[in-house]
């Protein structure tokens, strides 16, 4: 695979978006080349365990074990556990698959051993094979919040799952102490491009950005993103309607642009999607669900990138 | 159903023959008559869980849920979470089932809430639809350790299980503060009988005896107990090689019966097993794997204690 850009390559990540350009830039890049940080802040306990929902689909997709047109867990498997649990009256309103399952068992013993959230991360990709560096933004708990307009405060899951993200949000809180990890920061400061992911702006990118010393870090390097919005329209999850809500703008490329604001140095959207901006915006095929569209995709935002120097 | 013996009868049972006659008692008393008290000697921590062998094999016979050829998990169960640990690497000695999974996740986080395991327990049973009262024998840790005649020391499990129960036993140890649980001793308090079921003595029964008050219970109550041997073979388990290793008397069911000693006041052995004692012996068929012979054995069992007052 010829090289189409030559440096470190960070990645900011969340959910379903970040992991298929993820998976496209892997492919794309040489070995040692990417790093990946990713939002925790979707992080919660349930069944007694620590659940990490983008960490867990982005190390999927790097291992190929990722469902192509579905957003979470493994591919083929069974969900004998969750059965019994609602058989017995138990909390079943989040997917846990059977194969699943071991990672969070895995996760959770290794934390209550001490281990960090970085090293168990390490080790939990290992064990699927995967050897790009994969980071949580944070080692320490930060728990995203969801405020809505009806004044209750939801954590971020129980928000999107078990209220299938229907109660309209008023503000998006961060927790925690606001440190990102030691592996994070060091990451960034290598970089020599920064990718922000095709992932929501405000639950999985903000997370990331504002813990101490990342959009510093952005600032001086050169970035570029991936719009999540197609012709008005996300790809998968709740932007589309949030954008309205906390930004007053109708959902578009160009509204998360403007989310992002100095920080970007070059954008890609979707053909139809382009604006004037005062940095490159690339307008091709964003729409990366196959994995042979990521890594074509990924090729043409390295060009790009290249292009910035 | 017809009453066949008055009074509040007490079960001490560890882990596979204990269940059966739990099983046959459960369907042979009237409601509210029986209480189990259960060895937790046995019970380790795998895989970040709290898993309690015995308790969760009484629980899943009385709901039915157990193999009838089989002495530990759950009847149909499968196990793809344990090829998944076992594909990554992780430890797969212990034959972890997804339905049976929920059982430990459930415990591990309730405990980790600060819930009693006696309480947890009483929850379990609930979920699984058993209402006998499954009481665990201490709600702090008992663990028992097989220290070898190679000099090691192994946890119960890993000798049982990881070893396959090969390494030769020089002793038996329980850990812990040597505490009743509450729930326990006050069953014995009340008990009019109390059954030593066909259960290891060493690994299973001691444990419960040498907690605080129970061996004075036992003296102040009729007890009958049922052999665990049958013409010189253990039932289940590796209880004929411990005879030998730990009395330096032969296998057989007058073997265990010196072990217990004074606490009997009535004993049932299997035909041609048979022996002068000081109290009845009564030899009829005790090999109850099927679940129609564990209630006929139940009731002679029950006619036997009647006959003792």
């Amino acid at each position: 695979m010829s090289t189409i850009f030559n440096g470190n390559v960070v990645a900011l990540a969340g959910g379903v978006g970040g992991a298929r350009l993820v998976y496209g830039l892997d492919r794309a890049l040489p070995a040692g080349a990417l790093q990946v940080i990713v939002n925790t802040g979707d992080d919660f306990e349930h069944w007694g365990l620590h659940i990490s929902p983008d960490l867990d689909t982005i190390m999927y997709t790097l291992a190929d074990l990722s469902p192509e047109n579905r957003g979470w867990g493994i591919d083929g498997d069974t969900f004998h556990a969750l059965r019994e649990a609602r058989r017995r009256g138990l909390e079943d309103w989040f997917q846990l698959g059977d194969r699943d399952l071991v990672t969070h068992l895995e996760r959770t013993a290794a934390l209550s051993r001490g281990a960090s959230l970085t090293e168990v991360t390490q080790n939990l990709c290992r064990g699927l094979d995967v050897d790009r560096p994969v980071l949580p933004m944070a080692d320490a708990p930060r728990p995203t919040t969801i405020v809505t307009t009806e004044g209750t405060q939801l954590a971020f899951q129980e928000w999107l799952v078990r209220a299938r993200g229907v109660p309209e949000v008023k503000a998006v809180r961060h927790g925690g102490d606001g440190k990102a990890s030691p592996r994070a920061l060091d990451a960034l400061d290598k970089a020599d491009l920064i990718v922000i992911c095709p992932s929501n702006p405000y639950v999985s990118i903000d997370p990331i950005l504002e813990l101490e010393g990342v959009r510093q870090a952005l600032e001086e390097t050169p970035v570029v993103a991936v719009s999540p919005i197609i012709d008005g329209r996300a790809v998968k999850g709740p932007l589309a309607a949030m954008i309205p809500q906390l930004s007053g703008q109708a959902p578009s490329a160009k509204a998360v642009a403007n989310h992002y604001g100095d920080l970007l140095d070059g954008y890609a959207v979707h053909p139809g999607d382009g604006f004037e901006a005062p940095y490159p915006v690339l307008q091709t095929n964003i729409l990366i669900q196959a994995r042979e569209d990521r890594v074509v995709f990924a090729r043409k935002l390295l060009e790009l990138a290249e292009g910035l120097e």
